[in-house]
């Protein structure tokens, strides 16, 4: 059958399609998860369904498809398939760290991405010990025979060093606690950049920094990176404050003013939308920035930090 | 001054003391740990309080000692001080556990060793936080620094490997979940013994390999030490058990008879106070045997071996 464009020989620039990109990643990541996490025929069999629960629950997987762009931006995309149990463990911990965010004692949600928390789908008790096994098999995978087969094993130590202290009492755990001290009345600009900064921020950078790592870049890459993680890290926190207050419930999935009802320490309560909007518009612009150097490898990177500023959900 | 032993130069057997032994064990981990625990000047303070807190209220450092013990068992003494780091990533871990078994959700206890548990002091929010910051600090001290200047890469990585799958779903949190289970009727010596087996014994076990792993013991060595791991692992929780019936509040810090108004599976509730004082008994013998090709470098195994069976706490 003749082709319409016979004989005229059209060639096209590849566009590159975010959507795609994604959605590919997001396969390969969960294809990938799917096959760490232990499965439910294991005994007992409640913890692993309690993990498998919220590791599956529609997560975007921000974190993992980040390590992997910017091992693209760094012209390592050949070599993706030794970072997926690297982008899995953070993924583990993120999960981790929602599933123990929302139990009763700390935000108290009942929903996560439209579904029942962890804790009311199980129990407090199983929720707790769900996170808690969720963050012990990150470490386990993050020294397991897969990466130790593709990745130098000083290299895999320098990874676990970033994470553990990314995740831990001066990251992503000390801005959870000042988070929570912060309901408690404390309220200015340095409490809220102290938990923005570390409570989301500083597992986005390690997502990045090891990304980087097993990228091979070099010094200047790695700053520049460094740069673009922690504006796109804090660009994330606030346009999570902004849908919590104007956003759409259903694609949220969360309570919509919950933060407000909660008198929770946020960006716009604190320096209003109009600012928040300003400041969010403002850290996109940097983020670029911190990428000019960078070719069309960096593509993703730059759509990704886009699609999060412009997210519904 | 003239001594009393002069002229008649009496050359006496060097006797071991375990008293002493475990007073400069204690001594020299219970220093170890407050240099790698950040202070209580850093921000926010409270998660550093509430780590602290329970890190440094009382326990008796079984699990580290083991590992120094092992390698003093192996000749390897004298390269105890490499192994502190691993020694007190195991204590870490040990005590996050004790910290979440602790919560209202899971076994609801308000004493601990005779102090508030961590809820009590510091509230509910805290103690998952500093539950979670001790367990992730302990994998951020295994691949720190300190450690990598004096161990291999593989082997460190082979060492955390070990303590995450010992203290994750198919070990100590496994165990954990059986055991909160346990309260809701199910009450075999199968679920039993799988309770003893991971929720104690695995963490038991781990430090004793991760120190035969230092020491450099061989195959032989290990199977050994395997063995008398597993003896002394599962004998720990059988006294635990019969302390838990009859011990003395005092000493143990802890509601005498709580197992029982709490319908919980334990050994003696299965098989009777008889019964299990044989059985901790014939697992002793075993743990002893399994020594048998030791030296004297090994005197302080056999000995602690003997301590967890006749402790009074």
């Amino acid at each position: 059958m003749p082709s319409l464009s016979q004989g005229k020989q059209v060639k096209a620039e590849p566009v590159f399609c975010l959507t795609n990109y994604l959605e590919a990643k997001k396969q390969s990541i969960d294809a990938a998860l799917a096959g760490y996490l232990p499965g439910e025929d294991n005994y007992p069999p409640v913890i692993f369904r309690a993990m498998r629960y919220s590791l599956f629950a529609g997560g975007k997987r921000i974190r993992p498809i980040l390590c992997l762009a910017v091992m693209k931006a760094l012209g390592a995309e050949e070599r993706e398939k030794d970072a997926l149990p690297v982008a899995c463990a953070l993924e583990m911990i993120h999960t981790y760290s929602l599933i123990h965010d929302d139990l009763p004692a700390l935000d108290d949600d009942d929903l996560r991405r439209g579904k029942p928390t962890s804790h009311k789908a199980f129990g407090e008790d199983m929720a707790v010990l769900a996170g808690d096994a969720l963050l012990t098999e990150a470490f386990a995978l993050l020294s397991g025979r897969e990466l130790r087969e593709l990745v130098a094993p000083e290299l895999i130590l320098t990874i676990i060093n970033e994470i553990a202290i990314a995740a831990g009492c001066f990251g992503m755990i000390g801005g959870q606690v000042v988070d929570v001290s912060s309901d408690k009345g404390l309220a200015d600009a340095d409490t809220l950049h102290y938990i923005h900064t570390h409570k989301t921020g500083d597992l986005i950078q390690a997502s990045i920094k090891v990304g980087a790592l097993l990228g091979g870049g070099g010094k200047e890459a790695l700053e520049a990176l460094s740069i673009y993680g922690g504006r796109i890290g804090l660009m994330f926190q606030i346009v999570d404050d902004i849908l919590n207050v104007e956003g759409d419930g259903a694609k949220t999935g969360k309570s919509i003013g919950s933060d407000v009802s909660r008198g929770k320490l946020t960006f716009p309560s604190l320096f209003g939308m109009e600012a928040s909007r300003e400041k969010a518009g403002r850290l996109l612009q940097e983020a670029l920035e911190a990428l000019s150097g960078f070719g069309a490898d960096a593509t993703p990177l730059r759509l990704l930090a886009e699609g999060i500023m412009d997210r519904k959900a």
